[in-house]
């Protein structure tokens, strides 16, 4: 398969990557790394990533950003971050890339644990996060030609437990690779409309 | 109890007035009806209102717009449309609101079954839903002063069956005097960061 990975140096996209290398044609994509550069809040940047990159089998995004802090001193403003960002960034992924996609190819997007456990100073990225996974849910009923799409929910990565550690107390921590099998399990499984939940 | 109902000339913005009126005082706000004229799409609208309005012991959004189409012809910018109206509008009436609440008082918003139950055309609905019963999840846990926040997700309503019914087969109508009764309990009950589905 020919695989587009947006956000491809990142933790959890270098070992998606990794996972995949072996059997297939990766591309890779990033907003200062990677093949193609792209900004994921743009239409014209994600539309000339994918004239770019060409038809593909399977895209993967394991990129966006969130807006952290207070619920009390939050602003409108603050909030859109996110919406703008991760949610529509992805969902932009999403809808401009069905176009390139061949007949039963699969779009795999990235959440996280917040979506269903809160934490403290983490209202967006519930939002957020929740927000995309009703995204895959109702894209999967209605996207033609074979197309999947499902998302991955990671909890906090070990790699990343110094820096995130102090805000996810008692939560369990897995290993990117761990994460990365997941991605995998999206790209070459049959299954539309998931939300893998790699924390259970 | 004084009571904030925005979006209190809709079809389940009425009946919570109804509901609420005869033991509270009630204060309705709306785009185009009520006594305080509101867009909350706009962070200088809402203060305005919040402003004119001065402390209240309960805040009901019954309002907001989404976009409907189908996925394979949607564009980022018909997506961005529920994410800065019913999204964004609802989550900017609960920033801004919670600082003139009362010790205790109340945020109650509006979702809706198709955050669960995604139907054709509907994935920026189910999205913008999703979201918002995320954004209450997380909210409550971080409210201080014992405020509270919930959110009520009727299916569709006998009253606008007419309107909707092709786009719910299968899916039994509510009539909005049940609905409102579901707001009834967020605003005079203890309960806080639930979802009132009026459907099960």
């Amino acid at each position: 398969m020919k695989i587009l990975v947006i956000g491809a140096s990142g933790t959890v996209g270098s070992a998606v990557v990794a996972a995949l290398t072996e059997r297939h044609e990766v591309v890779r994509a990033g907003r200062e790394h990677g093949g193609h550069r792209v900004d994921i809040t743009r239409d014209d940047s994600v539309e000339a990533m994918f004239k770019a990159v060409g038809q593909v089998d399977a895209i993967v995004s394991t990129t966006g950003s969130l807006f952290f802090g207070p619920l009390t001193s939050m602003r409108p403003a603050d909030f859109n971050v996110g919406l703008q960002d991760k949610l529509l960034g992805q969902v932009r992924v999403a809808l401009l890339g069905q176009h390139v996609l061949c007949d039963g190819g699969s779009i795999t997007l990235t959440t996280g644990i917040v979506a269903e456990e809160p934490i403290r100073q983490g209202v967006n990225a519930t939002a957020v996060n929740a927000s995309l996974e009703g995204f895959v849910r109702a894209a999967a009923i209605e996207l033609p030609r074979g197309l999947r799409i499902n998302a991955v929910s990671p909890t906090m990565l070990t790699e990343s437990k110094d820096v995130y550690g102090p805000f996810f107390p008692g939560f369990e921590s897995v290993p990117a690779a761990r994460v990365a099998q997941a991605y995998v399990r999206s790209v070459e499984g049959p299954q539309t409309g998931r939300i893998y939940r790699i924390w259970q």
